[in-house]
């Protein structure tokens, strides 16, 4: 093997060189260089490189150690490989459990198509997401712990916050404690009130969530009159159940604001208001409202504040 | 499950919802929201972050399938990312080869220092290359096959170019056939001929190395004494072996265009020139330049050009 001479160089060889007598000049030896130490980084391409090659190896089976199997669908893995991204598999494989040992492990609750989904994003880093896979996405990378992609699908769904989705996705949102998409939800669905309250998804909210939604102050309407219509599309939605609501729902509807002439013909003349002598009070109350003006004051005389 | 309303829903339930006279507006079905799809990438974090757990393995021996045994060190590993670096052991463990099934891999003809240093780069894609490990650094992994590393070995030389070592440093490109290295230390040396010839390395060329230099028109030297003094401190290094070698050297050296001063003092001067008869007919060329000048031309009247 060559020697180079790069670093300090003990002349341990002191050699019997009969000097030349033309030559004056030494043979000097090999001098330190300080500071010449070189950090070298690969750069991502080197693990992106490593992960690409397992998700080969994947494909060929080369180096598995483990089938998932879903919906009696199987997924040959590395156990390594899906231990370092998701601690609910590092709890399985590196802990005494029965799994650790075995081949063959079936994982049950989810679908075939998202644990696929799933294993792409392992083996890549990177998942397309959907408006119709992300709800299975991010279910499998929650049950999974893979926060990355648990995030992003929650990011996606606050990008696709639309007046026809976001009651639905405000109750995903709350069901999995995103507090923060939950928080966008309920804004959105608050400052888009009169259009949320024309899909159907409306239709479905509970009477506590609806309540909250028509008793706020910051709710966004351009008339009150969208807040009646609204109750009662949701009341005869469901008629039968829902009629013995109405009086505690009016409660927060601020019919005092309502212009006099559709009070008159459109509150009044419903047949199931008519119907509802538990809402009389509160109809005296508008038409007092209509007469006496700012000299009457109840909660529903005061406009909304947005 | 929660359904989200995010794609086209078809209305499969028709609800026997009784309308609101109340209310004209529709209840509107769920819209396609087309261009929707969101090609998540999680960055190089991700494959940075796998590696790095399996780093971490190493260390704790989880998962590694394979020890490999050097000097009598043993480092546990795991075959899929050695394979997934290297294709030296992708052949070693992908094949029908007899180490494709044993637990304990020897490798001869390498230091543990060598396999440590490199086994930290497959597992981490880092390296500090220094002037003390460079050379070890690059031949593993250029057994190994890793090119990355090997190509920035290489850099790291180029970089280290001195006077004091671009002749080992050529030698060992020359030895792996790195030719842009090789050429580059050439013309370095080319180009500081005086202070390349003062280093020990010097003294250890080969002839035929030697008299490329000498016998180049591009050789950089401020007066051909340089070259003159260069042969002398190389044949009397080695003066019993190299004696017998002077005239066919000589031969590159421009002795014409010494000064008249120092050819009569030095080297005529000088004792080994005295007594090598073989030489009398290049000196004689030099003495008749120097009375008739440009009437006469040889090879050696004519300076160097660079």
């Amino acid at each position: 093997m060559v020697l180079l001479a790069l670093g300090r160089r003990t002349n341990s060889s002191t050699s019997d060189t009969k000097e030349s007598p033309v030559v004056k000049r030494k043979v000097l030896p090999v001098e330190y260089k300080a500071g010449d130490d070189f950090d070298f980084c690969s750069g991502a391409s080197h693990s992106e490189g490593i992960l690409q090659v397992f998700n080969e190896f994947r494909d060929c089976r080369l180096f598995t150690d483990v089938v998932i199997s879903v919906q009696g669908r199987e997924f040959p893995c590395h156990r390594a490989v899906l231990c370092a991204c998701s601690s609910y598999f590092k709890a399985m494989f590196c802990n005494d459990h029965r799994e650790s040992r075995e081949m063959l492990v079936e994982i049950n609750g989810i679908e075939a198509k998202a644990m696929e989904a799933f294993l792409n994003y392992v083996y890549t880093g990177r998942a397309k997401i959907t408006t119709e896979n992300v709800q299975f996405l991010f279910e499998t990378s929650n049950l999974f712990q893979i926060t990355t992609l648990r995030d992003a699908c929650a990011k996606f769904l606050e990008n696709q916050l639309d007046p026809c989705n976001c009651v639905g996705i405000q109750r995903f949102a709350d069901a999995h404690a995103l507090k923060q998409l939950a928080s966008r939800c309920k804004n959105y669905a608050l400052a888009n009130f009169s259009e949320v309250s024309n899909h159907e998804e409306f239709l479905d909210l509970r009477i506590e969530e609806l309540k909250d939604y028509i008793g706020r102050e910051d709710l966004f309407v351009s008339k009150e009159e969208i807040v009646f219509e609204a109750v009662m599309k949701w009341v005869y939605h469901n008629v039968d159940q829902r009629r013995p609501m109405l009086n505690s729902l009016l409660q927060h509807v601020r019919l005092p604001l309502l212009h006099p002439n559709y009070f008159v013909q459109t509150v009044e003349g419903d047949e199931l208001i008519q119907n509802a002598p538990e809402c009389y009070q509160l109809l005296h109350e508008a038409r007092r409202y209509h007469v006496l003006g700012n000299e009457m004051m109840s909660p529903r005389t005061r406009p909304r504040r947005y």
